[in-house]
């Protein structure tokens, strides 16, 4: 059984040369009919690890019995992995304006709800799919098209965004500073948490602010609920999307690439995506919070900082998360003091530098987590 | 005649090395009473015009008779103003994480609507701004005050705008890239627009999107509408909130400064708040749109340009705005090639740099305008 | 008369996505004998004028009759082309490690010394050009084989400077920050300042900092001081280059680049590299200085600028240079103040933002300057 | 016993909304005579280890008993530890003009020559030393003062200088990229290395590059040398300066900084410098190379790399010290490859990247080294 792999470049910008910058398309499609599966890294170009994750899936791929479709787009972010600034890559944003590079994805909500009712009570959820995917990308491409032009982080999003619309299942793979591995999951798949082999998993609601993830599932929840409300018609369309955070940005390893890959085909293999393969979620500790309670804890100063708690360690209240510096009081008590967690919480990610601003988002917790069953 | 300043330094930021960035803060208070005044200068870092403008105003006003407060605040974003990259000054977004430096200010829109509930028929207008204002300041210091903290960008924002909340006027002076002189305008003080010396004026409806001036008016406005809807109560609270756009980026020019601060001294004395004044407005073409209609042509190419088309010119349809440099076709006819206005237009600013990517912000232009008279 | 023009694309550097970046190469051969002339621009990622340029001596020389070849590479690094900072190019250095893009290219003083010990009295001046070509050549290849590699930068300046190493005639591109136009010429070429309309020409000794220009004619110039102290044997090779600013960085413009480019095809029909050619230098002021009077003017202190002198005036001593701006002193005399020339000058180019830190590299200019004749 | 610390800062710079930058200086003077002693960190921003390694002197040095003085600059370089470009500190060059923060010291080997010639066969060593500092002083005050300014970093490396002038010991406190704890050493205080608790030892020739080592060695090590020469006298002058790479930048770590305390502090107490002191160096196996067998592996591609040799590990020639991604081959058997070792090779440090352009220094290793015994 080897799965052959198509492969293909699609131009998504051009730079101040005039060059074409593209990006690499893997299509592996099985025999057997099955979900299509949209997968991509590295929008943030320093959020490296997703491509190793996306070698090691094509090289198992091969040599598995796929239904369906897998679309594997690494490295889809052509200008953000290339602009170095000191050793590091200035890989979160557009350096001309300091555009999020994944801020800029397509949702119409209320085009969502006037599509809504166009959907009668005996059409079909293949039909109402098969619709609402063609009015999607109809969508994608009159914006555009438009004639003034759109910004180079919204062209990228879109070209790529036009890739996954036809996926029953989306992946974006991203990385954290120095991070943890965990995940982002629209809060009615939460069954689908316990899938993957991602200890941390984040239930996020149906708002939409710009990512890939959320301009995939909010289209299907929104036109889900307004069908129920307009119908009082029960209704499952199966698509789903996450934001996987594969560990620590500007590192690459093969080895735990291997085992991420794993992570995901025991996902897609649930999902029915794999005929005759044995790969099932870890049996291994998960833990779950709201969006709500996933904290960010910003300074009120500046200085320099040894990140005491370590990403994915239980601390409670009162313990130390950080020790800081204070190069203007080395020759009396004020030189180094303790900074406290506010409350139980898990560190999922922390900065990258020692050196802080005030303002600076310093931790990212979990609160009022619980374990996944 | 002589008004005194008072100076006093606040604390918006620790740097790396611990230390306090500050902002000088200027106030002049007349012997008569009269309104407040607000009025700040580059809090996008490259944008230095505006700190001559405030130098030239703070020179005349010493000389004149202020009825009621002018604070000043210069160079109010010490953060920004100090980042450099290359021989430029990367001021309009945090390097750390791209957030745009004037998109961080208050403004919540239920709290308001919430507010309007608990205004009464009988309250005088009088009354109600000084319990709105007393709001709005609560507000900002419990934001500040959150416990997990805020973002660089949002703390700065949030302590400048406290300073203006009690403001009848704030001008936020910022500058384009390559730019004529411009102004944002609110809808309903349309005819302000006439009462600066300031050619080019858009004119913005009620949406907040995250700048000082929004912050300022989207509140009072709200309120004016709510209190209009719940009690068929006319009302005028005479706020009002500008951003001027003092030329280009980059550099200062002391003559201009002065002309500039002339403008500005003509609107603060049709407001009254300068007493035997006799600076009046200029007797020259405004243009006026509407914000839809103030457009952003972005390339769908990358390359080096010429920008033909000059900020404030009148271009014709058809008529070339750009003129681009093809490396890789030097030798034949594609070496280079014109970009023509798709529709008769103005150019407020163009990019200020030769080389753009794809999906660069290439000009800023006026369609669609209108004499004001 | 056409000159067929020869496209081809050599490959310089590879970017993080493993992508080749490539050069473009335009070679015009004529069909009678003649020099080599070898013409590149834009080592410096911002100053892209001389690409322009280029464009229109190709545009020209297409309906020339060119003696020898000509060797033009517009754009030649592609890597700072495309580093943005903001809206602006950060071209001058990698942005990796800071290394200025112009400072790698080879000359071993040396090994120049040996070969010329090799020189016979008998051996002709085409021999012993022809022999020293193929030993820089040799001398560059080796260093481009070094087993351990070499930093990006050195690689790019190595391999440009490969397609250079047999041409008579160098010319290379740059623009200064805001800038006149201006020439490097080698001591001995002096004569050859008067052939360019470039009205400001500075005259540089047999040093070697790293640039093109240097890394050409210094082997050329040792080599023949060499001989001359070997053998007293009078000698003349006519290799000359020179590094040209075309203006300032950051802009292009086609109507001033057309002029550039006479003013270079006025330099080559000069040398005898066109036939029946009737372009002449213009009749125009020449000033010239020694590199030593071609002073910097750096700042002891911090703060906003403008530059009152413009690139080109004559300026006397104790006349005003700049105008500072105090932005903790706006509310008395010391809000703004001069600095003024230590002596009599031209400024040649100044720094290109409002925004300096102490230690800016606010002037460069020329003193002790004389006219040419 | 407890020395008292006196803390005073200067100021080095000035930003540009024209405040002062300053660098705090900690002296401590025991009651004994005995040598004086320089530290100083951060000149590289991003390297912040040495200040917690200077807050960890000053801790203990309080309750032990000096001769002489000991002075120590932590963060000297403001400018440089507050460049943030993305999350990670632009610290390594100045980020207007690309100068390296670490390359402006004085050195003049002719003048230092001048001077020997002046010392007659009578003169005390103490006369000469004497002598030679107050002229090293006086031609770091004449730079400093020269009539057209100076840049950015030569400021500031000058003004740090005057600082370190007296100093029979200096220690200049770095980190580099991934990196193991290495010194480098000049080759006529070899014995000195074993007086560190530092694995990587790096002798250098008497060589200025601009280093701040260089800078206070090569002056001694040239006057030593020239007297030697003129008068064949032996003379030592017992001045010794070190470079110490305390691991990896953009960390800092409490618990590590008092080991390396510890380090200096014998180094210190061997030298005289501490009365009644019992700290030894550790008996541990260091490993020494001359500074030419200290290699750089560049890449001649660029890609995504992960690091398989650590820093530190012996590695034998042909085994594999990284995995490269190519992310357009990632369906066949060159999605990946190794690099592997070119000889026998202990790397010390890495780039901290996976992303990299051809050119990266991937590596820097130990070749040919020996045990110091």
């Amino acid at each position: 059984m080897t799965t052959e792999v198509v492969k293909q470049h699609i131009v998504v910008a051009q730079n101040a040369s005039g060059r074409n910058m593209n990006v690499p398309i893997y299509r592996m499609r099985g025999a057997r009919p099955g979900p299509t599966v949209y997968i991509q890294s590295s929008i943030h170009g320093a959020e490296v690890q997703g491509n190793v994750v996306i070698y090691h899936l094509i090289q198992r791929l091969k040599d598995m019995d796929i239904c369906g479709e897998v679309i594997l787009v690494p490295n889809c972010n052509p200008v953000g992995t290339n602009i170095k600034a000191g050793e590091y890559t200035m890989g979160r944003f557009d350096p001309v304006n300091g555009t999020n590079w994944n801020r800029g994805y397509h949702f119409d909500k209320d085009s969502v709800e006037q599509f809504a009712n166009t959907v009668t009570p005996e059409e079909s959820v293949q039909g109402i799919k098969q619709r609402f995917r063609a009015f999607l990308s109809n969508a994608i491409d009159t914006k555009l098209a438009t004639p003034w032009g759109l910004g180079l982080a919204q062209q990228l999003n879109l070209k790529l965004q036009q890739l996954a619309v036809n996926a029953d299942f989306v992946l974006d793979l991203h990385n954290g500073p120095v991070s943890t591995r965990h995940i982002y999951v629209p809060e009615y798949a939460k069954p689908s948490a316990s899938l993957f082999n991602i200890p941390h998993c984040i239930f996020i609601p149906n708002v939409f602010a710009g990512a890939l993830d959320e301009a995939t599932f909010c289209p299907w929840w929104t036109l889900q609920e307004s069908i129920e409300a307009n119908l009082q018609r029960n209704i499952e369309f199966n698509v789903e999307a996450f934001t996987l955070e594969m560990g620590s940005q500007e590192v690459i390893n093969f080895t735990e690439g291997d085992v991420d890959a794993l992570s995901i085909l025991s996902y897609l293999n649930a999902k029915g995506a794999l005929h005759n393969c044995d790969v099932k979620p870890n049996d291994m500790t998960r833990l779950g919070v709201m969006l709500k309670d996933y904290k960010t804890l910003f300074t009120d100063w500046g200085g320099m900082v040894e990140y005491l708690a370590k990403p994915g360690e239980s601390i409670k209240a009162g313990e130390p998360l950080a020790k800081i510096l204070n190069i203007d009081e080395l020759d009396n008590d004020n030189g180094s003091r303790l900074l406290n967690a506010p409350c139980d919480l898990i560190p999922i990610l922390h900065f990258p530098s020692a050196s802080v601003l005030s303002g600076t988002q310093l931790y990212k917790v979990f609160t009022n987590y619980e374990t996944l069953t």
